[in-house]
């Protein structure tokens, strides 16, 4: 039999390049910090995971990793009571401004999980390459071939500041007009059918223009909208009231789960979060309140697949819907998010990725999407191999601390400073309108 | 790799040997029925499973074993849905009445869940020995090495009505004198530190004095009390207020959400139940209206292992607590409630288990528990091995229809109208008291 013993743990930072997308907080950087971990096993099978690049979860995951070895692959239910024996130091908890209030307070367990979720996916794909089985076989096994991810729309500047980082050709995105052709080209080149502006960037009525627009270029197809709490819960209920025949669901319109429940209560349209219920003490409340129809997992910061599956188990005995949320993310992350995906029956949504935003990859074949969907992998374990060449590519960009040093902690805010040139710009606080 | 495609599906009734127990629906029949199942890989590997075994569950099993051939073992999300392919007749789920009323109403999917919960675990047992890994390692991993247990404290008879059945040495137990022998007995012989009594047998100020002198007898060790909902909630609640500094909870005193609703608004003794929420549709309910504080998991009849750790997720949301119960149940149950026990970190109080009353089995070694714990297995599979033998002593009984035919559904009242020698015997209406 196998022996499952971790043996070692590789743990490699990279910066991909990433548009100039904006939402609530600023715009993205030139460059994005990702983590991708290495699990292998005193076999020489290599588990591979990926998370959060960021100084706060590299500071976990180097004294987590050695905790691991040692340890069997086997043992997930251990991965989080573990990373509970390593502290979290207080500013990193109180640093909740930024891109990490986009997923609610930042506290100790939210970083933990964050963390233990990239180690759970290694473990997994280790541990399918030595039973021979996909990860989704040790989720007890897929419920459909095929998983349906959603075009993610963003307001956009053609280029980032100065000309920083790798041009694309897309363009500017600053007007429905400008969201409706990315759009095009999204459901153009992958075959997408639903579709998710990302709003909050400009006042309330260009994003109503933008989803009215979207409408009427693909009549009948799912939409959605996520301004990241910039509205009143008045707001909120006046766009509901103007895009509910439109709608799939409206994304954290407002912030707190306070204000959605005021929301929800006076609308029809599905509310869906991703901001207001990122952990399982903030369910509760939520639930009893009625503030959500839809949650968006994310197995990132929800702790990892399984904890993804067990998320949604707590939303079928309660009627709550189920989605998937993305970050900025790289092959390793997309092929996980399927595996979880096709084991979860009321996954009713579309899923949400970044993935065609993103030209580097580590992954030596990237993923396709067909119709707007990509295959459920029966290949052992995740299905994805390392491209080493291109690791130690992105690895040496982050290494080079000279020259993108500033660029290790994601900071839209920052990147939205230094467009405009000056210190003082802060982002709004919410609700902005 | 192995091959985990499902070859064969063997299904054995039996009829052990049940000693004359006493709870509000009548007494336990000398026999009573449970369904052995055993999955066999192409590769000839065997995974053990148990369930209920009268009728109604046969009659789904059979069909049922015939759709799993030539399916994967690791396909155990997929044993819910193809279940649903088998009908279940309407007269089937509107029997509702005897032992199947002490969890709620029969439904299709309940019948369903519980023969499903048998073939995942022999799935698991079967997986567990192709990849060389015990079955909690497939569920995530251990987080304990021993599981505590309850003893199961029955009023009873000394002997069943004729003398029929296998005699046993306990002698009758009635009074709260012979309560607290059978406890001291099973704290002897099995080093059980935690009690629970099934009530609602005699009125009210039996139970209350019978836990009374259990608290004297075992001061500071956890007692509960179940009166399978035998009373109104007024005199629950005065149960409670005259209980409340020695029970650790009380489980189901009153029938149904809304009963146990008031009761539990209006005592801080824990509600515990396994009457109320048997079920996911049942959770959403109960959690809203705090009618519970434990639920008493049953891999049984909540449709197997996963579905218990999912279970568990969704208590672990709420705030609510988690116990084990236990209906007349084999050595294969019980390896399997241990192996999901040991893996569920919010299992917050020691599992109830009829075991020790179980004098027949058809595994080759019992399991003994000492200082009423059982160690968790680290064996591939489950770690117990079928005895053919006695299985085959056991399929014997269940076969020989003119001498057992009328055992074959077990009926606590059928029983007691048999004891007491007149036909119009109904088990009492609840609440009775």
């Amino acid at each position: 039999m196998a022996d499952l013993t971790i043996a070692h743990v590789r743990l490699t930072p990279v910066l991909i390049c990433d548009p100039p997308l904006l939402n609530v907080h600023g715009v993205h950087q030139p460059y994005t910090p990702r983590l991708v971990v290495e699990v292998v096993t005193a076999d020489g099978v290599t588990g591979l995971g990926e998370t959060y690049g960021d100084t706060a979860y590299l500071e976990l995951a180097r004294p987590y990793a050695e905790l691991l070895t040692g340890r069997s692959v086997a043992d997930l239910n251990g991965l989080l009571p573990l990373a509970r024996r390593t502290g979290v130091g207080h500013a990193r908890v109180e640093d909740a401004v930024g891109v990490g209030g986009l997923r609610g307070a930042r506290t100790a367990d939210k970083l933990r999980l964050s963390v233990v979720s990239a180690f759970e996916v290694a473990c997994l794909d280790a541990l399918g390459k030595a039973y021979g089985q996909p990860v989704h076989a040790l989720l007890g096994g897929k419920v459909r071939d095929h998983v349906e991810y959603s075009a993610y729309l963003f307001y956009r500047w053609e280029r980032h500041p100065g000309g920083a980082g790798e041009p694309d050709d897309w363009g500017a995105a600053l007007d429905p007009a400008g969201i409706v052709a990315q759009a095009r080209r999204f459901a153009r080149e992958h075959g997408f059918r639903s579709f998710k502006l990302k709003g909050g960037v400009f006042p309330p009525e260009r994003d109503v223009a933008a989803v009215r627009a979207l409408a009427e270029a693909f009549p009948g197809q799912p939409l959605r909208l996520d301004p990241n709490g910039a509205w009143t819960p008045r707001t909120s209920l006046e766009v509901a009231a103007e895009l509910a025949s439109v709608l799939e669901y409206l994304e954290d319109p407002a912030p707190g789960t306070a204000a959605m429940a005021e929301v929800s209560a006076g609308t029809d349209v599905p509310l869906a979060t991703n901001m207001c219920v990122t952990a399982v003490p903030e369910i509760r409340e939520a639930f009893l309140t009625d503030a959500v129809q839809v949650v968006l997992s994310d197995h990132h910061y929800w702790g990892g697949l399984r904890a993804t599956r067990e998320l949604a188990a707590v939303c079928r005995a309660f009627g709550v819907g189920l989605s998937m949320h993305s970050n900025t993310h790289m092959g390793i992350s997309l092929a996980a998010m399927t595996h979880v995906a096709a084991t979860v029956e009321n996954l009713g949504h579309s899923c949400d990725s970044h993935y065609p935003w993103q030209t580097e990859d580590v992954i030596t074949r990237r993923h396709t999407f067909n119709d707007g969907r990509l295959p459920v992998s029966d290949a052992p374990g995740l299905g994805v191999e390392l491209d080493r060449d291109a690791l130690e590519r992105l690895h040496a960009r982050w290494s080079d601390e000279a020259s993108y040093g500033a660029l290790r902690d994601r900071d839209d805010a920052a990147a939205m400073r230094a467009a405009r040139g000056h210190e003082s710009w802060r982002a709004p606080a919410l609700p902005r309108w």
